[in-house]
């Protein structure tokens, strides 16, 4: 084994077991602009001597660090955090060593003997010169008087008080010897999003079926109303499935039937026509004119806009004559098209990312994203990553990002577990999950803590959707209208990122094409549907109240927060997110009975809230305004489904005067 | 972010969670010759195509990989092992790839239309004459007539069938195309040590007490004879204190004090006097060939000889003299001693390892190591390791293990989890632990679940030490002989390591120095003492007794297979450990209460024993020869401290045939 070159050997400070870190650092962990990243770390030395360590940290790039201090929090556990204030790459990494004068100074005041301490103080004072000479002048003037003192004429006992003075600690630890100091071994990354990653609120629809006037296939301008509507249910992110020229080539009909119907639109994920591929827009669609002006209608609106990016071509892509070495081919010349033996996707040809030429095809689906990003778009919805090669996403991602940090990137990977969360890692900035099939108590408390609790949470991001267009599942199939208010409360307030597939959430769609099916009847994958959202029986309110409560708590804006309480019901959920000051709290129960009212005793921390338990307290339920007086940990809570399947809580504590109408605040 | 260079952008296998793995692959893993090494890791791609991966090691410097299958185990998980025949580091890694061979296999089975399965055959020919052009020449002859049938005349579910032949899966099997192989992104190390690494019963003593023929200083002649008593015990390990010469100058007296008397000994551990230091052995214990003959004499009882390196040096050590820079000085000039003020430790000064020549320090530190193995001792217990720089240790075992892969480092640091856990990390290959001050049961299950269940176990190989010349525990200075007996049992068979400071425990002396320390009253550190082997109340029977239950029951040679029982009494631990093919099961019940009988409900785990709940079982007291019948899960045990306070059962089934006296086996 070679012995350590240079001043290694010396370095005797070890920094260990850092947290948190994703694969040993070979990912990045993400957090959001204007979050503190918590740091912490195992650092000891051999022997006795007093450690000082700090956090290092910059954005990529910057080449100066900023520190901030790590303080010592027992069994040789440190811990600091910083704070992000831009998006990006952020870089951080730890410095610990010994510091000789703490030591020293430590050892002084044990010291009993006359003669001990009259050595110490002329080691302390070599140390404190030496210090001075790498001062600022000022700092040095004073080191050295303080060494005149240690050095005079007054008893050990005397001199050692000078020694002791708090001025000379606070001068000396300005000034740190370094030069031995441990770096750790590693520079991890955390990657900044912006706050809209962390936490949103989608709302998909397809905008082919907004015509008005008559108009069969409707296009962006029939759509600025229906912005309109969405922004006023307090959605945040609109998302639009592939807006691009759909193929002829083996179309697939209503309800994906293979006979098409001479006006069937075909499915938008079936890419590319003779107008164009990825970087165009459907004809009926209308013009990137259009485009521009519907996107800039949302931003009016406060709606960030996402389209789908689905790297896949129907046979009259463009590329499928430009760029035959990118697709695979089969014995008789023709292009392999998706199958997944018996069944056949004959209207798409996936990429085959094994080809030679797969440095041009990177290149272009990159460019596929710089496009849209030039036309304001900065949030994408990717279409089954989990079929492409994992180092092309971590690629493409790293590189879209270098240029555009900014950007969201959200992986509808339905797939295995370590799949979806390699591609969290690899740079997805939010995941579809199985939110979507765990409907039982035990199922979501696991799932949950799973998401929430250990290393996942540092790098992926939950994206809840309770029905997508692709998914209309069984829960809501059968659970009628209470189901659908169930899911979407759940879907809401378990986790800071949801989305629905909007009109068919707001009137409750539960139609299957057939029994057994997840898939709609008459799905809009496949044509033009009409939605009377002047329906009285529409859930749009109920949605318009459930965005507003997730507003105005900033309880709800995160998830690591999240926490279930026991209630002995196993129909009734029962969960809280605090704020860390505990200023905001929000206490959920939900009856995921959709047919039978459901009673049950909740039992709250009080301690962790902060709850005096000889006092009440106050629980406000947002949904329907009631308020109840609650007393110690155990309450008692009834759900009605036909009425309202859940309580909101914001937790309301006992204000100590009199003099104030509200006596809980 | 750079675009993947030549073809890693087509390697589309992912390996990630490795395990076992110490600090993602900083540390090695540890493990003895024969063992097998079991790996686990996550291995997946995009898509659906069908992997095929393997394990490779080698010893390190092997040029050749070795390789052994990789299995999927569900959920992504594969395993595989490897065994290590060989002392040494060893390397292993992960190598895994797409087998089209077997994607198109898999897909080919759920073909129904013939004209895809005909499309189907003439790609699989494909991949079958690519495959033969890198196969032997026999294999390739097959490979072509196959390649003959499939594109031959019969319909095309006829020559599926032939496609599907297990003659050509297990061809095509040999010769995968690895061409795109993803190969793990480190290579991995195990430590492989000798097999008494991972078990061994270790004896220490003071040759200086073994004076015959009224000598007050015994030497290494006088010792032989003891040898032979430790060898029918049934240790494996004899380990001695310090052997150098020891210093004169503030030379510690009996019972530490200041004042010496003429004749006082001196400790041990004060090393170094005019007749030399480290390399050196005390004229009162014998000359060189002494030495030599007794290690020749444990060698021929088949007891490994264990010598204490302590680096540090009495004033009179001849570094002091020949290397000052290796010691930190006073501002009088004076060689600054061992303190932890207001203590001073004036007869003993440490090496400053911060001094500019540590390189040169280093290189002797090591030359003491290598000194001693010259002289056939392989076996180091290392004193206060925790004093020394962690990248000294890290630098020095590898060294000499590099050349002396054979040899034992045992971690006398008693010190921190993370320091006496990091000293694990960087090479010692057995470690003292806290067992000497865990009594209760919680406090004994918490702690061994830690050692024995996590992380911790593939590094860390704990040394149960119930005494040392050092410690007198309050439990045994309370306890009695009781005491004694309860936790040699517990350090024998809890941990698979273990040793005691043997004349001290043989006769269960409990006397410390005053009241409230752990300090033995005229301890041998400072003085010689007589033992009378002889006393009719000498444990060394029962030290026997569980030494031979330790050699003939492989199960307690390890940790990693303990599991503990419940026993519905806090007084009454129970624990078990059974080998992989449960051909050797130990159960063990302690009373941890050293004054009173106590009973209690013991329930074994009848089915991870692969015990029948309808038929009786029987245990068989090795300690006692006492046999009991059991039945069912739950099973009442009583035991009197009095007599013995400890159960070793060995679990013995009912055999099926009634032709033999034994019914159990």
């Amino acid at each position: 084994m070679a012995m350590p070159k240079n001043d290694e050997g010396r370095r005797r400070v070890v920094i260990e077991g850092v947290m948190p870190v994703v694969d040993g650092g070979r990912f990045p962990i993400k957090r959001v602009v204007g979050d503190s990243v918590r740091i912490e770390a195992d650092i000891f030395v051999d022997g006795h001597d007093v450690l000082d360590a700090v956090l290092c940290y910059r954005p990529e790039h910057e080449p100066a660090w900023r520190e901030s201090p790590l303080d010592p929090a027992g069994n040789d556990r440190w811990r600091g955090e910083f704070t992000v204030d831009a998006v990006g790459r952020w870089q951080y990494t730890l410095l610990a060593w010994i510091d000789h004068f703490l030591s020293w100074r430590h050892d002084l005041t044990r010291r009993v003997q006359s003669e001990d301490i009259a050595v110490a103080l002329q080691i302390g004072a070599d140390l404190i010169e030496q210090t001075a000479a790498r001062a600022s002048a000022e700092d040095a003037g004073r080191l050295h008087e303080f060494v005149g003192r240690l050095r005079g004429h007054g008893t050990p006992e005397a001199r050692r008080a000078v020694a002791l003075d708090a001025e000379l600690l606070a001068v000396m630890t300005r000034h740190p010897d370094r030069r031995l100091a441990t770096r750790y071994e590693s520079e991890l990354t955390v990657v900044v999003d912006p706050p809209r990653a962390a936490c949103s609120a989608w709302y998909e629809f397809f905008p082919r079926s907004c015509g008005v006037n008559g108009k069969t296939h409707g296009g962006f301008r029939d759509c600025e109303a229906r912005l309109e509507r969405i922004a006023a249910m307090g959605f945040d992110t609109v998302y639009l499935p592939p807006i691009h020229p759909i193929g002829h080539t083996k179309r697939k009909g209503r309800n994906n039937s293979l006979a098409v119907i001479a006006d069937d639109p075909g499915s938008p994920w079936a890419i590319g026509a003779e107008a164009g591929g990825h970087k165009a827009i459907h004809t009926d669609l209308g013009s990137l004119e259009d485009f521009r002006h519907f996107r800039q209608r949302a931003e009016q609106l406060g709606l960030d806009l996402a389209i789908d990016i689905a790297f896949q071509c129907s046979p009259d892509h463009p590329y499928v004559r430009e760029h035959p070495d990118w697709f695979l081919h089969r014995p008789d010349g023709s292009v392999q098209y998706a199958e997944n033996p018996p069944k056949k996707y004959e209207d798409i040809y996936p990429f085959h990312f094994e080809s030679e030429a797969w440095q041009a095809l990177w290149q272009e689906l990159e460019s596929v994203f710089e496009f849209w990003i030039g036309e304001g778009v900065l949030t994408f919805r990717v279409d089954n990553p989990h079929t492409k090669p994992f180092p092309f996403w971590e690629w493409v991602i790293g590189e879209v990002k270098r240029r555009h940090p900014e950007a969201i990137f959200l992986a509808e990977a339905f797939s295995r577990p370590r799949i979806m969360y390699r591609l969290a890692k690899l740079g997805f900035s939010q995941s579809y999950t199985y939110f979507t099939w765990r409907n039982t108590k035990w199922e979501l408390i696991q799932y949950l803590n799973e998401l929430t609790r250990g290393e996942v949470r540092e790098y992926f991001r939950p994206h809840f959707w309770p029905n997508t267009p692709d998914i209309l599942p069984e829960y809501l199939q059968f659970g009628g209208r209470p189901a659908f208010m169930t899911r979407l409360v759940l879907a809401a307030t378990l986790s800071s990122n949801y989305g629905v597939y909007g009109p068919a959430y707001e009137l409750a769609d539960n139609t299957p094409r057939e029994a057994g099916s997840e898939e709609y009847l008459d799905s809009e994958k496949y044509q033009t549907r009409r939605w009377d959202e002047q329906r009285p029986d529409s859930l749009a309110d109920f949605m318009r109240r459930v965005n507003e409560i997730r507003r105005d708590n900033p309880a709800l804006r995160r998830n690591d927060n999240l926490r279930f309480y026991p209630i002995d019901n196993e129909e009734l959920i029962a969960y809280g997110k605090a704020s860390d000051d505990l200023s905001s709290i929000v206490i959920v129960v939900v009856n995921l009975d959709a047919y039978h009212t459901q009673g049950g005793w909740l039992e709250l921390p009080l301690e962790r809230l902060d709850l005096d338990p000889r006092q009440p307290y106050q629980v406000h339920d947002l949904l329907t305004g009631a308020r109840f007086l609650w007393n110690g940990p155990r309450n008692y809570v009834q759900l009605d489904p036909q009425r309202t399947p859940a309580h909101i809580f914001r937790l309301r504590r006992r204000v100590r005067t009199e003099r104030d109408f509200e006596y809980f605040f």
